[in-house]
């Protein structure tokens, strides 16, 4: 059975438990996971895109113009189009027409976390009054979490890219060189290595860590002393994969070497606890016990990933997801340095019936050491 | 005034007469347009965001903990936070008890065109429960269509980016050469001639044009007498660029040749048209009259842009916004060069008191030849 057609044999099947006649999608990962309808255009915000998966049936596409050429491409057989933009009706009419068609009943929106709409308001409160809307049942999010085989292959490939990538550092990294520099390279290397985008890059450089690892690059060039990260997600044929690399620019002072120890020595006891029916809570744990001594780290300590940067579980003590082979995901401890400012590692590890299998890394115990001019 | 005290004023001026006590913003561009929170942090769904902007007073964000070191870098003060991931209530009670604290009354939403809520749908559910939601009278997407100095200048600087990376073409696509290969090797073009991301790069190759200009590139090499296209949305401290080029590989038939000639000449008649008071139409018209005679070319020739790869007007038949000073937009010609298959020209320009401005091109008249190997 082909991926797209055991993917629909597991929704329709959750779906008829769920009492709905259709799953209604709206966004990029949640068409493709149906269709494999692979395209960039996502970037732009003007047009919206429907998929409709019946309880029965195929997934029927409505969708503006510009899409049915790829689209029929995919191998869906019943695509319906409108000329869009048509900021006065854009799809809403066909798309509600189409689901009296196709699934009369109680369809199910993505409604949980990590969701949205991407409908224009109007257009929701629209349908919403035409037909009976109503949740997924996170049959979306359950679903995704556990990856085929080709899904695997994909994000391996994107992991080895990203490893190839972080490898090559030290010919763009040095003291004196300005931090933003650092990442127009790095994304270089990315895609010289193998990468069709790289959606995603993070990363800071300070004496002793980092604030916060979410801003943008300053012009600020590395110092001697300084913890260099870089945070990595780039794509291959629609997958990503989401790792980090620390370095020390000139030899880390001891409690930064033993700071970066104790990551390594978290991930790995994270990599050990991450066997089928281990929860997410159970990993946290496991990695905040070498982080705080069992205090609490805030946040999450890693998550799942594939179609995008992060979606499915969170490794935070309160998420009770059970892991199942399929799954991949990322441990991504973090340890405070001083107040307010720390280190993270990340790796992304896939979960087999045997037990856990690196997927990146893992990295060495010592921080590499990147040299000055 | 600064761009955010001046976007403030206009948008609170705007609420007024819309009787509006607040706009409440979601999505990436909307919430840094009034704090210049930048980041690539959104690729990730997993945390939602969000700015109520009050009819009086300053913007108040309320976001997971993770953006509180970025938003203060911002010179936000009133930033209230919650420890993100926590999908029993991701943000929901703390934004209705800040909204009701900030700005009790009518809550607008970007509703229209283009717009999308980035919540969960749970959480919009409870939400309007809660509050008195809108629409924001389209106030968002008028604001943003008038540029800044600083917003053209970071436009000016994406595009010339984009200028140079294409100019460098010729060394990284020939005969032979995989599409795929030529779509790595042009990002990465793009970063070394000072990109910060490279969002979106869409392109196609195909004997007498293309058939749509969405799909990613495969694997095929490049053919003697191909027509390769590129189209890249490269960023630059969070702006974009919009445009295209078309190349022949070897010396293009005479029907390519006439049909590219008449895209550039559309282009420069869209261009004169393009002076302040004149609507999107009439653009759509100026530049349809080369292309088909007349007769109407399906979907749009150009739209604005910047923070976003699209936002704001279509060049259509029926889009009759009137340019003003300020406006950034793209001119996108469409002919079709045979049955289902086409080319396709790209060209931003600025609209100024003085009349219109390239910011990129104009390209020449003639399809530029690139050699075999």
């Amino acid at each position: 059975m082909s991926d797209t057609a055991d993917r629909l044999a597991r929704a329709q099947s959750r779906m008829e438990r769920s009492g709905l006649a259709a799953l209604l999608l709206t966004t990029e990962a949640d068409i493709r996971y149906f269709t494999g309808f692979l395209t960039r255009f996502w970037e732009s915000p003007t047009r919206p895109w429907f998929l409709i998966v019946p309880a029965s049936g195929d997934p029927v596409a409505v969708i503006p113009d510009i899409g049915v050429p790829l689209m029929r491409r995919c191998g869906l057989r019943d695509i319906r189009s409108w000329p869009s933009p048509r900021p006065e009706d854009d799809g809403v009419s066909l798309l509600i027409d189409t689901l009296r068609d196709v699934a009369p009943g109680a369809v199910g929106l993505p409604s949980g976390p990590e969701s949205h709409m991407r409908m224009p308001r109007e257009s929701y409160l629209r349908l919403a009054d035409a037909v009976q809307l109503t949740a997924d049942h996170e049959i979306m999010r359950r679903l995704r979490m556990i990856k085929s085989a080709a899904e695997v292959n994909a994000i391996r490939t994107a992991c080895a890219i990203g490893m190839r990538a972080f490898e090559r550092v030290p010919e763009i990294a040095s003291t004196g060189v300005q931090l933003d520099q650092v990442f127009r390279d790095f994304q270089r290397l990315c895609l010289e290595d193998g990468a069709d985008a790289v959606p995603y890059l993070a990363g800071a450089a300070g004496r002793d860590g980092y604030e916060d690892v979410i801003s943008p690059a300053t012009s600020e060039p590395l110092r001697d002393g300084d913890v260099l990260m870089l945070d990595t997600g780039l794509t291959r044929d629609g997958y990503f994969c989401d790792f980090d690399r620390n370095w020390s620019l000139g030899a880390p002072a001891p409690a930064i070497a033993s700071a970066y120890t104790q990551l390594i020595e978290a991930t790995q006891l994270g990599f050990e606890a991450a066997v089928p029916g281990a929860t997410s809570s159970d990993l946290y744990h496991a990695m905040d016990r070498v982080l705080t001594g069992g205090k609490g780290t805030p946040g999450r300590l890693g998550h799942g990933l594939g179609m995008q940067l992060t979606e499915g579980q969170s490794l935070m003590a309160d998420d009770l997801t059970e892991l199942a082979p399929g799954m991949v995901i990322t441990l991504e401890p973090w340890i405070e340095t001083r107040r307010g400012c720390g280190m993270v590692h990340e790796e992304c590890i896939l979960i087999t019936d045997a037990g856990p299998e690196w997927l990146t890394g893992p990295a060495g115990a010592e921080l590499p050491v990147l040299g000055g001019h």
